[in-house]
């Protein structure tokens, strides 16, 4: 099991320079990217994760220049190249390629550049099933394009930093608006409060990424009969929900404290039963 | 003259390979740049764009491993080998470095890397002195942190494409925030407008971009005994302004349009005073 790069169509050490220093990755972060995780050895909800990696692309404009097939070649090439059996995760990136001199303004032509890894990812702390995980809230100061996964992540690595020095998983992201405090997502998840048995969620839009597993997770919610509001919240409703939890590719976490005071009791009943059904899934992978 | 590359202390072709896909700038844009310009074949304000480049690394919390006198030595050594003898810029940027694998939370004793380039660069259309130049007024969609000159530049990629698209030089970035717009900066300078002989721009704080040459700017004004107040102003103000310019590093400009309807007569006696004193400075350089 091992980790592998990827540049433009083939496998690279992870060391080898391979981007000039005027890629408008490099330079802009003019680029969107996308990941998803190995489970049971296979590719999970590929075809989901690369339905928005193409999505991303049309709203940046950028013509990716590898088809559909091609891109299930190469990851199925750094599946098979990796010796990865379990757990793992593929990476790509899209940026709009490389123009000199440096202008803000994109140049017609210009070939886009695909990168990308694969690496063999551990399993989570089993107690972020049970007790949750711990967070922080952190203002939300990103850009208002939150909807496209791009590589403008700043915001996301300063809040990450700022969780992982204070001994956290994750953060509560809040956007200050007008006066108004409300809760968007997380650094690098989508986030969700259940009062009453109910799912409380941001809505899609520009201040969120549509996360693949929040779509599973709202499908699940679905299907399973629980009610589901999507809207914003206040950090004090998060702060005295019943439950409070997170998803991201990597998982459905539940969250057990937020700035050092618990929430609920860790796992609750409506997390529970979400992520049996979530675990089942994988299982059927 | 010609154009060339830098790579961590030495001088690089400019579609040399030496970035690996790990890079912290190329997948989060986690890094900070500035760039001066070169004028009658001399730095110009050299010393204020390091000055900020070092507070943008402390703002990102990255400690650069070249020191002033190594800073101002490569700029010499990149002027000198380009041949630039009249209007050049320098560019350089520093990102948190290589990282494997992929995680937004930075690991400690990550070395910083280094990266930039020297371009000639021409003179702006005389017209933008006298009529001014074309601008269109843009949603200001950019992150909170737009007083750190990071590499999370989307937001004005975005701007400067639909400007170019609409023909235009640049664009006035409209912020809303909670149902209130107003205007903040533009794509790559900040912006003016005057009204009875005041000169109207937005504060400092975290919505734009403490420009170099907005401190020259204003500095003028006070020596020449022009009002100024700092205080954000709505595109409609803006709008039916008696002058809009914009400034950054590459010079002061007037602004003839917005959208396409004209802003007082191009180039109006304020703006003209200004820049007056502005060519006096780069002639002396």
């Amino acid at each position: 099991m091992k980790e592998l790069g990827f540049y433009d169509g083939k496998i690279v050490e992870k060391n080898q320079p391979v981007i000039c220093i005027e890629d408008r990755g490099y330079q802009f972060g003019d680029g969107v990217y996308d990941a998803w995780m190995i489970l049971n050895g296979k590719h999970f909800l590929r075809k989901e994760h690369l339905d928005r990696f193409e999505r991303s692309c049309k709203m940046l404009d950028i013509t990716p220049c590898y088809s559909r097939q091609e891109m299930e070649g190469f990851s199925d090439m750094l599946l098979e190249q990796s010796g990865i059996t379990d757990r793992g995760m593929v990476y790509f990136q899209w940026t709009r390629g490389w123009q000199a001199p440096r202008s803000h303004v994109a140049v017609a032509g210009v070939r886009p550049l695909l990168t990308g890894s694969i690496m063999p990812v551990a399993a989570k702390p089993a107690e972020y099933m049970t007790k949750g995980c711990k967070t922080i809230f952190f203002p939300d100061e990103r850009q208002h394009f939150c909807n496209i996964k791009t590589l403008n992540l700043l915001g996301s690595v300063m809040a990450s930093n700022a969780a992982a020095k204070a001994g956290c998983y994750e953060v509560i992201f809040v956007r200050e608006e007008g006066g108004k405090k409300f809760v968007t997502e997380s650094a690098h998840s989508n986030c969700y409060a259940v009062k009453d048995g109910v799912i409380h969620t941001a809505p899609l839009g520009k201040l969120i990424l549509p996360g693949i597993t929040r779509g599973v997770v709202l499908g699940i919610a679905e299907k399973l009969g629980i009610k589901v509001v999507e809207e914003f919240c206040t950090p004090e409703f998060f702060a005295s929900a019943d439950e409070v939890f997170v998803s991201a590719a990597s998982g459905v976490v539940a969250v057990g404290s937020i700035d050092g005071l618990p929430v609920g009791n860790g796992a609750g009943p409506v997390y529970k039963q979400l992520n049996t059904e979530y675990q089942k899934l994988i299982d059927m992978n």
